[in-house]
């Protein structure tokens, strides 16, 4: 048997974590989830879980009362969505332009939904008129896209997508995991019915834990599918007509019940992770929406300004970039991973590396949730640059830092 | 837009978890979770995803190389192991005797399973012979069971049961949510191919991670259905012939593959529950298998004793019942709901209700856990019979206190 005092007492190495996510998370989030469980139907839990339902609903831009936790990492929101929206045969346009895009069209197979695709090559996004095109051609049920996607850097507009779905009589999803908090989400201008996230980037959490937002029209779809579980069934709550969700802990008709007045008991609250996510939502809502977008622009700017002035070529569409996380081209002859190692064991920073078509040829550096700060950056840069030349990257030395800096007092 | 100065920092009132889950979570787990985050491909990160391996090994009784976690409540340990273990059109055996052998029928249902049964009476246990007639009757690809169910608070003995399986050709499922790290879980010696839990019961930490362990039967049966992503294909990586399962979130083979040096990514690890689970269980071998299973089994001896010698009727089969949770009947003229209140808002101690049959008909006390101490039962115990006694219940005032000191120390 193992002797566990070969494995001490939990002890990570204090790292800046400036790629894609996770991030660090805010000390306040830390020490919020070391506070002792309740009862899952205690009064002070569901006072805790109805105030959850409030604080995030200016985080989402939404007045949907559907707003609440899924306990998983911010996929589990997503297939929840998916699952609770689609039924087997559905017809789904999936707006593509990455590969949390394909994730979508992943998850919406093992539904056995019909497939439906408008792609944008990597590096971009879709036009909104070539997703109107989509939808006049195909004639989805749902249309399903990703807000940012951190696997490209872009952030794909999605001004009017909800109007063209209601026109057409389709439901929408977003995927917002990676720019909640840091990018304007704007659910109910925007007309999306049902929104997803997680915890572990500009909301500077951990993940564990996906925030949704459900809009009246989408809830009403997924009730139509109740069905209550044998052994709880109550006289006050009927199954629906509809074909049952494929899945029983992604069953958001039983989740919101869950989350109702009615408390019927589903899985036990991931009470700890229900505490770190209130308190990213106070966090957020205390520096306020506004400020705290200007403060993610802000990173943004100055890291590309930084990279820039180094000599580097920053990855993708200037006009549709995330301002939380940065793609940037390994130069030729440096080895990515060396200095992503030199990066890890000289400066204890980590950058991200890459997927799919873009691994091996761009890093992807982030700087979002508590690390959206200008020393955070700046540290980052002074370090990248220090690598570099290390391996024999000729670049113009001490331009870097003091063009962040300019770019960051830029606003 | 809500003010979040309207919801202070987090603040759970001090209370005693004597219900059926969950319970107080260890204090060294909660400081365990506010450690910082790391990057999740760190070499410091898979060390720990790999020392969890090591140390949730013990915990299940088994050399599996396939131990980890599942980013989910424990009902998520359950979806992941049946939607991977079974395609639609399977035969599934249920060995039901509660409300979470009803859960497994629930899942499957839903996966499309030809679902078979055999049941027992609330209260009771399934005889061995008559899991093997079944076996034989049905023929099944899955025996999928219970450990512990707590809605009726009996163990189902395991023991034969891998062999019986075996036999037959069935791979083997049981859920140990609730005994785990209470009772014994000998998922070897059982022959149980895959076994899953939680956290919030005897292991004493929070909802929101379930370990699971694989056999390697189990593991080539899975890794068969094996799909890897589009966006993160890879050329050492190949699919399975089998039929893809059913959920993304949930497939094992992918999440085999993330535990694995493949470090393929698939979700984001939730760290901080990473580092709860890890804590959970160097606290379970630090203090012995052993003592820990004999700690639970005096604090039920005691809530037993403690609870006849104030008169009550104790619910279930006495040969088969769990240690670490106590069914007992709510005396005919008390208003169960009224007792529980009582004993929240005078004495700051959760006690459970019940589901289904027994709703209204038991409370169900749990000492399991960081709860499963000496003070907590007897304290418990003084609590019950004072607010007994207010209801104006007739009961011989003083005797349960000294008969539970009695049976605690009968071992």
């Amino acid at each position: 048997m193992v002797d566990p005092r070969l494995f001490g007492e939990i002890d990570p190495p204090q790292r800046l974590l400036m790629g894609p996510g996770p991030i660090n998370a805010h000390p306040r989030v830390l020490r919020a989830m070391s506070a002792d469980l309740l009862g899952q139907f205690d009064p002070e839990m569901t006072a805790y879980m109805n105030q959850v339902m409030a604080l995030y609903r200016p985080v989402f831009g939404t007045e949907n009362h559907w707003t609440m936790l899924i306990d998983g990492t911010a996929r589990a929101g997503i297939e929840a969505a998916l699952v609770s929206l689609v039924a087997p045969g559905d017809t789904v346009l999936v707006v593509n332009f990455g590969r949390f895009g394909l994730l979508l069209t992943e998850i919406l197979a093992r539904i056995g939904a019909v497939i439906e695709r408008v792609d944008a090559p990597w590096g971009e996004v879709v036009p909104m008129a070539a997703i109107a095109q989509a939808i006049e051609r195909t004639g989805p049920k749902l249309v399903a896209t990703v807000h940012g996607d951190t696997s490209t850097t872009m952030a794909q507009p999605l001004e009017g997508l909800g109007a063209l779905c209601r026109a057409a009589g389709a439901l929408s999803y977003v995927d917002a995991t990676a720019t909640i908090g840091g990018m304007e989400i704007a659910t109910d201008r925007w007309g999306i019915d049902v929104v997803t996230c997680g915890l572990q980037k500009c909301l500077g959490g951990p993940s564990g834990s996906a925030p949704i937002t459900i809009s009246e029209a989408a809830a009403a779809h997924i009730f139509a599918r109740r069905h209550v579980e044998q052994g709880i069934r109550r006289a006050d709550i009927s199954d629906g007509a509809g074909l049952r969700i494929g899945s029983n802990y992604f069953d958001l008709a039983m989740i919101m019940d869950y989350w109702s007045d009615k408390r019927l008991n589903h899985h036990t609250e991931a009470t700890s992770m229900l505490y770190a996510a209130r308190e990213c939502a106070r966090l957020v809502l205390e520096e306020g929406l506004e400020t705290r977008f200007a403060r993610h622009a802000a990173a943004g700017r100055a890291m590309t300004a930084g990279l820039r002035a180094m000599g580097l070529n920053v990855f993708g569409d200037d006009a549709h970039r995330m301002t939380n996380v940065t793609g940037v081209y390994i130069p030729d002859a440096v080895d990515g991973e060396r200095v992503r190692t030199a990066m890890r064991e000289h400066f204890e920073i980590e950058i991200g590396t890459a997927f799919g078509p873009l691994q091996g040829r761009i890093w992807r550096i982030g700087a979002m949730g508590y690390n959206a700060m200008k020393h955070k950056v700046l540290l980052t840069l002074g370090a990248l640059e220090a690598c570099l030349v290390a391996e024999g990257f000729v670049l113009p030395v001490g331009e870097a830092v003091p063009a962040a800096l300019a770019a960051w007092h830029a606003w």
